[in-house]
């Protein structure tokens, strides 16, 4: 049925996506970001369609209000979509990209929201030629997941990588800078792998040194569990993305395995020098080197206010 | 001049100190900590005076309503006391208290705030015996220092470590429990080593941990600076403490260098066998243990909030 429909689709005319305004967007997966793009959207869009799983989901996403109606046939909205966003963990992503491309309209634009972007942009350069896609990555989240966690203006302001593909249409990569423009984010266009590099480190590195500070006060919470009671805002604000959804995750790492280890394995190294300065007792080198970093660090939060 | 005061001072008979409502306090270093001290003091005690180091800063201290009156003279100020707080970084207080101690009069009680407490408790049995020493440690602080990021309420449920010696006497005791009443903060009484493990695990080693992650973006940066601008929410609390003071900073690590560098391999091997479950590909193991952190995490985080 699959291949029927690829072929059907392959004989009409491919026309251009309309306007933002004009799109029915079919948005897949309605938890923290894509409900929250559902409220971002609807009303200022033809139609919002979102997709769901579970059958009681159903009616609570067409409660909460981000959406026009929701669906569990995520083949039969597709069909009818202007613009297809993918707001599920990056595995799904990849599977939902092959079994659920061929259906979409020609010349309909398939968005991803996906953490990783080198095996998306992969599977979405083997799409039938009628689908018009563009990698994503919107920079933005909360521990907390989930449609009750959704919220309008989440991403206003965030950071939101574009990934056009050399076979993506101007006029669906135009859609796609409306669609950032239209939620207030700022569109920056980078190659996949350049992306994954940048997140291992900004991202992915970080979800691991923080899972890596809670397994050490886990081992020694063995010995003395008042390590619990000490521990403050500085424990709190390093440790809190170990708290992050474990399938997105889990995802995020096995799909960009080797740019993450490449950043564990330099961060193991730069750990390793501040220890040697430790040990070594030359203070003139550690002051100066966590100086350097403490000023990094202050450059960085004081450009991200004034960005 | 210190020896003859000294001896002048034991040959009066020491005294419990007054309650705290009509104790005079004496605060050493006006900055986060001190300056914040002194919001929750002044009007509640007889009375607060305010040592700095510069100048300009008695004028300034004063100004912000944070004391009754300020001085540059440490020891003519602690010789009034009925307690003196230290709150300078680790290696000053070692110093101060060497250098004030011998000042103060008798049963005065002497209270620290300094980060690192084995080295000061250490320091503080080698005070004359007329002085009441209690080694203290309040569980928060900003990543902002100094007198104007200070404000009443800073220590509002922080947990507040005591340590005190075999010398101490009860009643020097009991008014450090009134003073860590009175603010509001929650008293947990530890051995100088037992908590100097314990921070080493919640707060030295993140430091070193956000030190690193700042580090390895900078290396990342200098092949793509485009890496600060897709860094977001996530970098940004895992590396916040990477920015603070570092004269504080250096002054904790190089008085628990014991136990930070115990606590810095054993993050080593933590995230070592995060990263051998990565490149193994046993998803299900590397799945159980992010689970059983993120569980960890979250747990954490409840107990914390329903204190």
């Amino acid at each position: 049925m699959n291949a029927e429909q690829h072929a059907v689709n392959h004989e009409l005319p491919s026309s251009p996506p309309p306007a933002l305004s004009d799109a029915h967007v079919v948005i897949i997966g309605m938890g923290l970001m894509g409900a929250s793009l559902g409220y971002d959207l609807r009303g200022h869009v033809r139609r919002v369609t979102g997709v769901v799983r579970r059958p009681e989901a159903v009616a609570e996403t067409e409660a909460s209000g981000c959406v026009d109606d929701a669906t569990l046939d995520a083949r039969a909205a597709v069909a009818e979509a202007d613009m297809v966003i993918l707001a599920t963990p990056v595995r799904t992503i990849l599977r939902q990209i092959q079994e659920l491309g061929p259906s979409m309209k020609p010349g309909a634009a398939l968005i991803d929201m996906g953490s990783t972007k080198t095996e998306i942009c992969r599977a979405m350069a083997a799409l039938p030629e009628h689908v018009q896609p563009v990698g994503g990555h919107p920079m933005c989240g909360k521990e907390t997941a989930g449609l009750a966690a959704a919220e309008p203006g989440l991403y206003r302001d965030c950071t939101f990588v574009l990934c056009p593909l050399p076979r993506t249409s101007p006029q669906a990569l135009k859609l796609a800078h409306a669609l950032v423009a239209h939620i207030h984010a700022r569109p920056l266009v980078l190659e996949p792998e350049r992306h994954d590099r940048l997140v291992a480190a900004i991202s992915h590195l970080p979800y691991l040194a923080a899972s890596g500070l809670v397994a050490h006060v886990m081992a020694v919470a063995e010995e003395d569990d008042r390590v619990w009671r000490v521990a403050a805002s500085g424990f709190r604000d390093a440790s809190r993305v170990a708290a992050s959804d474990i399938r997105m995750m889990l995802d995020i790492l096995l799909t960009n395995q080797e740019a993450v280890l490449a950043a564990v394995d330099d961060f193991i190294g730069q750990i390793g020098d501040l220890r040697q300065a430790l040990t070594s007792g030359d203070e003139d080198r550690l002051r100066s080197r966590l100086e350097a970093i403490a000023q990094a660090r202050r450059t960085w939060e004081k450009n991200r206010k004034t960005h």
